[in-house]
């Protein structure tokens, strides 16, 4: 990226707020603008120098940045995308944060303008907002980034995914991985959607639990917490609703559910030489590589 | 529990070992024998001081205990159970350590022999065995007993539960919560093993996924790692398949996850402002209290 590009930042909540932080860090040079619908998030924003200058969405100068980063919840960004993308000029690069790429990479490819390379960084927390942002949020995270697609030629495309890999390097990635929109929002299924929707369907059986909610809370220890800690991500439900491939996954882990409650009463002793097993498997599959 | 008190462990694994390490440190005049099928457990155990003598069960001169301590898998634990009290002194305490109380509670009740406290320990980590015991696993954690039962009269069984109040609060307890069997059973449903058991279905999943499956690990963020912990604990599906209120509690969880999936397709905008409310609701359920 030019040592002299203007960037902006759309939302400057967890992911966007942390993303100015970053790269106010590790590239000074670099103009970024914020935009936000809450003028709290840009009067701190502005209070710790995460950017030069705030503004509504209607104010935003986009016609003049080089980089546009969508980091708004996902339903907001599916319907900001193609107007963002439109006051952009010709040949600039737009991309964006949501955790589900198929969908939104399909609308971006729609219009000519903005170069789209569409981002999903794998970090996050269960807090929300600017105060929650912090500048090593994506210290040696995973960036999954899809093909460029709507502006530009070959070449221009190229560029447009170096520009977007440095961005996400400076910001302390540490595995940048190319793939199509629709592996992508695959795996996410199994590796955040899927959780996230159980986590949040565990909080709602806990909830309407009745009695036994009362003290359910007082002997739900650390892993009722770690468990349940995606279902406090809100904004996750908005990606998940994007993913095609989640209606299926979730029936299909109902079926599960049903199978295991079955074997409860039916073989307790295969049911636990299968949960021993898949205990290793997740050991396994959790080691360093 | 008098100075001059010995007790045993049966079952040094995490929970076990944790135990005898942290009443090394807070009671160094208690004699503590170690009970295990596994040699290299009682070894490590006393090269640690953990314990002062290792025995086999066959072995285990549980006559001469004024406390035995059961802390093996949750099984293993319902057999072992009438044949370590039948060993005991009459009028000895008996207690133990498994997440689910009722089943057990009732077998300690068919005998008259040793005073049964049932006893819940509302800590763990996803690591298991003496390798990972540590004293400080029960520092600040909340403890469920149920009343006594089996042997003893009135006064007799007041004693046993002050007794084993006094070893948790010497382990490092900080709450001792009195609730009847069927109480702790259905609170646990919500609180530990339908967590437990949505976590598994999750990683059995994930691993039959297929092409998505490598991908959705070079993914999976810490959010997968945290939801998935309790999966890790294989243990805990025995105490899952002891509790009576399982099988019905995961099918409802399953008929859940079939809701949300018809939400995701038909009223995306509905699912999105019940998954902010759970958030919101999860939020206050962890706030300090």
């Amino acid at each position: 990226m030019a040592a002299t590009g203007r960037i902006a930042i759309v939302g400057l909540g967890l992911i966007g707020g942390s993303l100015a932080l970053a790269l106010r860090r590790a590239r000074p040079e670099l103009a970024i603008i914020g935009v936000d619908v809450d003028p709290r998030a840009l009067e701190l924003a502005l209070s710790e120098r995460a950017i030069d200058a705030g503004y509504t969405l209607g104010a935003a100068p986009f016609d003049k940045c080089d980089l546009v980063v969508l980091a708004t919840p996902a339903q907001a960004l599916m319907e900001l995308l193609p107007q963002v993308a439109a006051r952009m000029r010709a040949g600039a690069i737009l991309t964006d944060v949501c955790g589900a790429k198929e969908k939104l990479c399909n609308e971006a490819g729609l219009q000519m303008n903005a170069i789209f390379v569409g981002g999903h960084p794998m970090a996050g927390t269960e807090f929300r907002g600017f105060v929650a942002a912090n500048p090593v949020l994506f210290a040696r995270c995973t960036v999954a980034l899809c093909p460029a697609v709507g502006g530009g030629d070959g070449r221009s495309r190229r560029e447009a995914m170096e520009t977007v890999r440095a961005v996400w390097t400076a910001a302390g990635a540490r595995r940048l991985l190319e793939m199509n929109p629709e592996d992508h929002d695959r795996a996410v299924t199994y590796a955040s959607h899927l959780p996230y929707l159980a986590a949040t369907a565990i909080v709602d059986a806990l909830t309407t639990s009745g009695d036994a909610a009362a003290l359910a809370r007082e002997l739900a220890a650390g892993g009722f917490r770690d468990t349940t800690r995606l279902a406090g991500d809100g904004t996750l439900g908005g990606a998940a609703a994007l993913n095609r491939f989640m209606p299926a996954a979730a029936r299909t882990l109902a079926d599960r559910l049903r199978t295991l409650a079955d074997q409860i009463e039916r073989d307790p002793d295969g049911l636990q030489r299968r949960l021993e097993q898949l205990a290793e498997e997740r050991r396994l599959m959790l080691l360093p590589r």
